[in-house]
């Protein structure tokens, strides 16, 4: 069993009738609802004005979804800090799309973690060029997503452990938009597709990556001593026979 | 002329007689005055309670050294801040030791850069497994130093984008040791020796690879704009022939 | 059903007493029975001298183990290369101790693959640096080895994909002992620990790495075609609506 | 000094008019022309049916361009491996466009390094990911060719070292195109552009990224020695103090 939490600023719904069209319950919602069909895994969701992620939850997360756009501010620093440590310790997260400059992701990559973008009615193709990895597996060589936003490089993230996917936009720009990084006990995955003003989450290949993403980055373990600064008890218990 | 400024807290070298036999005017002297024999670097010091890091030094540095230790917590985050961002700026930043727990460093790589360690009076041994590195340019396959301060695995670091020197320690540690990290425009080297209470600032190996580090770390150019997110000033521009 | 076949040269057996009252049925008899052990896996066996990789069993094999040392010359270059293109396909390539010279490691490292070395009969530590990879699942910190052959840097080999295991040696050298790379759709694993006059393959933490290792390199699919050169069939189909 | 040399295969330009026509000496003449006018480079060229590689240019090279394409397997093993060998002892190796699929490439990187392709009259986009690498220095975010062939990925590499450049095609496809990869003691460079009808090595962008890659691949020294498999001379030698 895998406690999955999604978490969704939850503003654009509420602000915008196309934003509601498409995601009428929210984003998380939709997220949430394809991963239910997974007996394995418990999900349950938290947004921003509604019911934010407590304590109570967070500690009882193993693997934490982010969706985050225009509130990006609006999050506490202090629950910023609790959700980094909680991947130190082993918590597994997955950032999408806008969440790159989500307060939890900045303070994990150390970075602005800026890119290009530009609003668009486009395609985007997307590239698997690591077809061996967890993440990508059942996906092919390439799929397709009918519209989304523009976000290219240059992308300002640490190198990442696996580079995954890369986005090709018909308008000249690509991203490096399927990132996998260690950090600590945790492992995370950043995925560019997912802006709110179309179906993207709905897409079967999107859900199939996002699945694969929740197996890979969730912990063996959540060990809040295990990163620790251990100091052997004596000098000498610590030398070898 | 790269412009290098040393800082250091400056702490023990006023409550340890010990300390201050072995660096009279502090580490950050002792590194200056070193570093102040090749002509092409401009030395400048800063510390924590005499001359810390104005805007004006900070904004005219190319190359910062860090050394910290009892008061990390002293640094004002505003102050790490600044750092953080003139490292994404492309300012280069030379970590020492001790500075693996210091708030600019802890910012820019996102982990609790914990690791084991224990005071000791033994002799260390650092190969360098990357000798094609520049950092590791004129270093033999190991060399020695005879007493330093215990640091071990596990280190919680991101993964290093080059892993330059490792250390093996005779009570049964070894600890990744020299590695770098691209970060924004900005490069940065972890050094692990460096304990205060030992004269290993005046190793000729040491000063080799901290000399290499300069000018490995030390930018092309510092751009506030290169790493900010452009906004195409068009969809209609962005788009090619 | 992972298809293991572990290969070994069963040179050392048959010429000396010492390695034989160790391992009176070769290595490879040692750890395919442990391998056994787990239902899941279908263990066979291969052998320069009597049962030598054939077509049939090489093209029915997922995990590939490959133990040698004086013999490396007697493997011929056909058969390497059928290795190498079979790991480029997807098969798993575990590589022990000495098959750090093996023609098919080399081949597929495209280094000198050299490191330095000293008989000895010295413990070793290994440390574990990258606790959350499932290789190094189940394992401590650190676990000791009581006599081994001492391998250390400088090591050649590209830089591993992930680092796990660095290994102290009391002797002053360490190496980087447990390391991973993705070749073509194939993954590889390289373990140190493993001189054929000591009983390592017996050691329980030894067996650990080596099950999590079958699994970790395990392919989902082997597939001929994956890698090769896709040539869309006409430059239309290639272009996007 | 650096002494280069620069390898083609010299055959396309013999066979057809149109690469004549852009080529009329040569692509190697074409690209020695330029690097000559840095007069820190003594630049020499050879080619496979006039002026083979003799041992004694080979040794006395720094840094080897190399461009084949449809005569890889009429280069001698012999040779591949002579400069697979001078490279794992320092020499730099910069492979052009269709040397992907070259001898001495594929030995380096033990993988298939295939890739998919199509002919095409079409421009590109390479994107620099990675500003803060020499060999990017004073390229802009991006630059265009207004006309090569078609790489694109599945681009079967190891993982490379760092990731420099990747180019966008207006047909849907991308390619990581700007590699970098140490092996032994040498250092390489794939880059994707260069097709053989096309004026690219007049590129003043292509130019500049091959000018960086000579400076950033040439080795501090060449040593034979250095990766050879050391073997103290006693084991009491060895032992520190």
């Amino acid at each position: 069993m895998i406690k999955v939490t999604v978490w969704n600023e939850y503003y654009h719904e509420h602000e915008s009738e196309k934003v509601r069209e498409v995601y009428p319950n929210g984003i998380h919602s939709a997220i949430a609802e394809f991963l239910k069909t997974d007996e394995n895994l418990l999900v349950r969701t938290a947004t921003l004005y509604e019911n934010n992620l407590t304590d109570e939850l967070l500690n009882d997360t193993d693997v934490l979804f982010w969706w985050g756009h225009m509130k990006h501010s609006a999050v506490p620093d202090e629950l910023a800090q609790k959700v980094q440590e909680r991947v130190l310790h082993g918590m597994g997260f997955i950032a999408l799309h806008s969440a790159h400059h989500s307060k939890p992701f900045k303070k994990l990559m150390g970075t602005s973690c800026n890119l290009r973008w530009r609003e668009d009615d486009k395609h985007e193709r997307i590239w698997n060029v690591c077809p061996t990895h967890p993440i990508a597996k059942g996906i092919d060589l390439f799929f397709e997503i009918d519209k989304d936003e523009m976000y290219g490089e240059l992308f300002d993230i640490p190198k990442p452990d696996d580079l995954i996917f890369i986005t090709w936009h018909p308008g000249g720009e690509l991203m490096r938009s399927g990132c996998t990084f260690r950090r600590g006990n945790g492992k995370i995955f950043y995925f560019q597709p997912g802006h709110e003003t179309y179906p993207i989450f709905y897409d079967k290949n999107v859900q199939k990556v996002l699945f694969n993403a929740v197996y890979w980055v969730a912990p063996d373990v959540i060990d809040p001593e295990i990163i620790s600064c251990k100091h052997p008890e004596s000098p000498e218990q610590a030398y070898l026979k």
